[in-house]
């Protein structure tokens, strides 16, 4: 668990964007986080602290995902799979589809970079009502990977999306909730 | 300058999938890269090196851009600031529209993260035509930043994206030229 000082100042940095992207909506702006080097490093080791010696590779969704996935994967010294929007990566891939509010969107991850039996780690910036990351965990297991954890910068409460991803019956991390 | 070694390793590593995304190109897939750590990290401390001392802060172009770009940050020291698609970031942000191929496109950087002066690297993994790089660099400019160097993991000679490059007078840097 992320120490209450890691956590204060996370609370600092992260701006609160009240009615973005929808009126009601308050968007939380990450990005400050990377104008300063030595928070995000120990935004990293905490991330890392929480997987080191439970996985065999880690899955990043595009692609504020890949900002922290890929620094967690150097740090656990595992493989980096990018999960991507439809259409970025040339084939074979795979794909899964997930509802949005409305219509649908789909991801993809090339064919053969995740082994079977692998125990993943599924990362993402934020957690909001899980819906990418459960198109993303049925992805792993789509290729017989073990979707072993879920960790996340920011988790949104009141979406529950936790709940969302019990039938996984891994671990859920976040470092902050607001 | 990367070693022969190093390049010896990319190329073996990177895939080449003919007629994507379209018939006749040959698409660079680099994200094998990203399943070897150490690979990876050889990557970071070439691109590292040639831009040590000499930038105050990295720019890095969503969304390959960030997979490297935020290491490269990371390892000098200073800031990373994020170049987004349009759409992505809160305000207030500065945006810059370019030419495609057919229609435009718009990148955007949030207001007041790069400071006047401050000397930018602006990061991607793939040098092609320059269109891209070029709008990111004068999204820098009109915020007052110096554009000092360009660097990217791949450069496409054929598509002369230095020579578009040539009038910012800033040093460009490609790991490995196809």
């Amino acid at each position: 668990m992320a120490s209450k000082e890691l956590i204060h100042k996370l609370e600092q940095t992260i701006q609160n964007i009240p009615d973005f992207p929808q009126p009601g909506i308050q968007f939380k702006d990450i990005t400050p986080i990377f104008l300063n080097p030595k928070l995000y490093e120990e935004v990293i080791e905490d991330l890392a602290n929480f997987s080191r010696g439970k996985v065999d590779a880690v899955c990043g969704i595009e692609s504020r995902g890949y900002l922290f996935g890929i620094a967690i994967a150097v740090a656990l010294e595992v493989p980096f799979i990018l999960i991507r929007k439809k259409g970025k990566l040339p084939p074979p891939f795979v794909s899964e589809k997930y509802n949005l509010e409305y219509g649908t969107s789909e991801i993809e991850m090339r064919e053969g970079q995740l082994k079977p039996g692998q125990r993943i780690l599924i990362h993402d910036d934020l957690l909001a009502t899980g819906g990418t990351t459960e198109a993303a965990a049925r992805l792993v297991e789509k290729q017989g990977g073990i979707v072993s954890e879920f960790s996340f910068l920011i988790g949104l409460k009141d979406l529950n999306g936790a709940e969302r991803l019990k039938k996984f019956n891994a671990e859920v991390y976040t470092v902050l909730e607001y």
